[in-house]
């Protein structure tokens, strides 16, 4: 059961989703003593703000702007990738950040390759289409087969007896990114079941100009593996116009896709040491890895960028809090966490060194606040220090939800953790597609987001007292994610 | 002078642009029995509205899908426009319209054939493109050049003696559509002028989802014709970023676009005849062919569709009007009007019966009402009609535009006219791209743009005197347009 979670985990990016963010903070009993601690850092948290907006005004855009530039997108196993983060490494001494490195993590190497879906009748089309993450390529000749057009699972199964040596397509509503992207993770596992040679999936996302949206999928055990990929949502309608109508649908697939032997990687992280407390530590964090389409601008080179440069900004503004603040820039998020899980792995025995872990995954769009994770008393933490931030309107802390993809492993472990969120129906407009670049990053979000990251991780690495926590695992129910 | 005006007008599509909609009606003195004769037609205007939300519900929206669904989208010159109006017509006949029949004009036929854009250097990137209407293609082997990115008209004129040889990139701005359209018309001919070997423009949409737009453009006379495309803005934006930072670019261009010896195509035509002023004539239009990206929904099945199925109701209503009620459905508008401008010299000698003339072709995003052509009296008239469609919020009045691109040439000799207008910006997200589609197209906003067109055209062919006019020419401004 754990393990059938645990996939679960890997295949959803972010956790962090919409339909359960829902309860905010109540019946904080918080000492008058920690109150008073925590208010005492307003003149601090609006001395970061006015650095962010006055001597590093744009700076996180323009680190991020010259990064996307240089690099573009960047996926797990590509010299693309290794090449960006030697830049920020380098990038990282430049700065003089402390204890810069990267550590070593095997990846996989999936390869995406020459694509293409063809409508050959009723009429002729061709199919925007990114095919996913882990699925097997197509014969070179091409798959061609009639079409089984379905809006929801429930459909294919009461369909399954005529799904055999064709192609299924979902056209499948979207509801919330967790509710929907079960279709572009499961779909081809269940359509071949029942004997499917391919399947296309309408694109994860809320609204659509006609962009085809990438992501991870899933083989299930014991299935044969099929190419899958997703198209355009407004092609998924199309076709399932045409099957209503009754009209035999052919379709040809073309997929180079194939997985080569597992790459090695980094997580980047660089530090300002502690100056009491050097062994405990806060993490600010976001991934370097994207998928191979658009520019990973927003998934996630800004959450990358807002943690690298709270933490460039902290130093330039030469602040040492007492415990160690730790930036962390994982690799290989989108194949499921990879190096978050590695890391995890590699540095369990100083897991309960772990003050709090932060993470910023879901973009940086209209940053409303917290979602946190660990016991009440963090998140009645977290709103004493959004209260120093009302000036930015950044004030809403929400719970429980798992904090983030990469910390997820840590607060399954009972580690207190927060997640960076704002408006998430905008980021999945852009999410793993062609539109993941600059022209949806906007420069004062940024700042927002950076100066909040700054502060907090700053005021909880400072503070006189350890975050609470309970080292317990955490109990993952199954619509947690 | 003229004659200048006239290709301006060829080549915007849609004229209504939003910076230019900016007045309301004002200081109406209409007589006492005008505004009583049009308030009679509360209850009338009431009984389509109720028609048309109850028997007729999502009508249109459903003849559009068959249609859409059946054909998709239909350039200028192809077999699948004829395809697509023989359907028209005969499904006209089956709904009992009356002297239904197309009317034979010839056509631009201009095809894209296979086309791609590759940034080579600094990195290697995939430029989605699409070819711009009349381009001539590149050879075989393609185009390959060192890149100039500006972001305006005056900053090439800057760098004039830097473009020869090169590929010149527009990133320009998007400031309403008809402010930034002249870059797609005219940025082939002004960078040609330098010495240019080609142009890639940054698509004319106000928000983008890395989705490539088409459109005509304009050769200038005595230029050397080189070939131009649209690209993303997103890459636009990438592009310039690069020469920003001075980064040699080199990009490569293929297009086998070329134009084959016009077409014949034809104009539909069905009507209700008036019973009493028979020869008497007000036209509901759209333009019936399309781009060939997308599937023609918006621009203009909806258009279209509104206009068809607006006659189609009042015959099932069996709804007789004074003078006749006439659905044109305009082909080859996107070439710049050519299946209208050929009509109305084929029937100049009519122009003085036609009362009043209606176009929509801006699409039916939540429609607002009418912007007009024509003398004061007109636009009161107007407003006095929209009086009735409270209950639709359809009420505002907006002069002085030119009613629509396909009406145009009548309007421009003084026959008065209106165009449906509505959520402009929305409309340009989708225009002449892959996202123009049915996923774009509401049902609702279909019956309420079809209640209106229905109800307006009646009861202006059925009131007691004719539409205000003087038939002198139309005074043009150039920045009219």
């Amino acid at each position: 059961m754990v393990h059938k979670i645990i996939i679960a985990f890997v295949i959803l990016t972010p956790l962090v989703l919409s339909s359960v963010i829902n309860n905010n903070v109540e019946k904080c009993n918080l000492s008058y003593s920690i109150k008073k601690e925590i208010e005492s850092y307003k003149g601090f948290a609006t001395k970061i703000i006015n650095s962010v907006n006055n001597q590093f005004k744009h700076s996180t855009y323009n680190h991020l702007d010259d990064f996307i530039n240089a690099y573009g997108n960047r996926i797990a196993g590509s010299k693309n990738l290794e090449n960006a983060i030697d830049y920020i490494l380098k990038k990282s001494d430049l700065y003089n950040l402390e204890n810069v490195h990267g550590e070593e993590v095997q990846v996989p190497h999936w390869v995406r390759g020459e694509e293409s879906a063809t409508l050959l009748y009723p009429r002729y089309k061709d199919l925007p289409m990114l095919g996913l993450g882990s699925s097997v390529g197509t014969p070179p000749e091409g798959i061609r087969a009639k079409a089984v057009v379905v809006s929801s699972f429930d459909e294919l199964h009461k369909l399954s007896k005529t799904v055999k040596g064709k192609i299924v397509v979902y056209n499948e509503k979207y509801r919330n990114y967790g509710d929907t992207v079960v279709y572009r993770r499961d779909g081809a596992s269940i359509a071949s079941q029942y004997g499917a040679v391919a399947t296309l999936i309408g694109s994860i996302t809320p609204f659509s100009l006609a962009t085809a949206h990438t992501g991870w999928q899933q083989y299930a055990e014991n299935i044969t593996k099929i190419p899958t990929a997703c198209i355009t949502k407004e092609d998924a309608n199309l076709l399932h116009g045409m099957y209503k109508r009754r009209k035999p649908i052919y379709i040809e697939i073309k997929m180079e896709a194939r997985t080569l032997t597992s790459a090695t990687s980094r997580n980047i992280v660089a530090e300002i040491v502690g100056n009491k407390l050097p062994d405990k530590v806060v993490v600010i964090s976001g991934h370097i890895d994207s998928w191979d389409v658009g520019e990973g601008a927003i998934d996630d080179g800004v959450g990358a960028f807002v943690s690298w440069n709270a933490l460039a900004i902290l130093k330039a503004l030469g602040l040492t809090a007492r415990r160690t603040i730790r930036t962390i820039l994982w690799t290989a998020e989108e194949e499921g966490y990879i190096g978050a899980f590695a890391y995890a792995k590699a540095h369990q025995n100083e897991t309960r060194n772990l003050d709090f872990v932060m993470e910023s995954d879901t973009g940086t769009f209209s940053p409303l606040g917290f979602t946190y994770s660990g016991l009440p008393e963090v998140g009645c933490i977290l709103q004493e220090i959004l209260n120093l931030f009302t000036e930015l309107n950044i004030t809403n802390v929400q719970s429980p939800i798992d904090g983030g993809p990469d910390i997820s492993k840590w607060v399954s472990d009972g580690v207190p953790g927060a997640a960076l969120f704002g408006n998430l129906e905008r980021y999945f407009w852009y999410h793993h597609s062609a539109a993941d670049t600059m022209v949806a990053v906007q420069p004062d979000e940024l700042d927002q987001a950076t100066a909040l990251w700054a502060a907090t991780s700053f005021i909880i690495a400072n503070l006189s007292f350890d975050m609470p926590k309970h080292l317990t695992p955490y109990q993952f129910k199954e619509n947690d994610v």
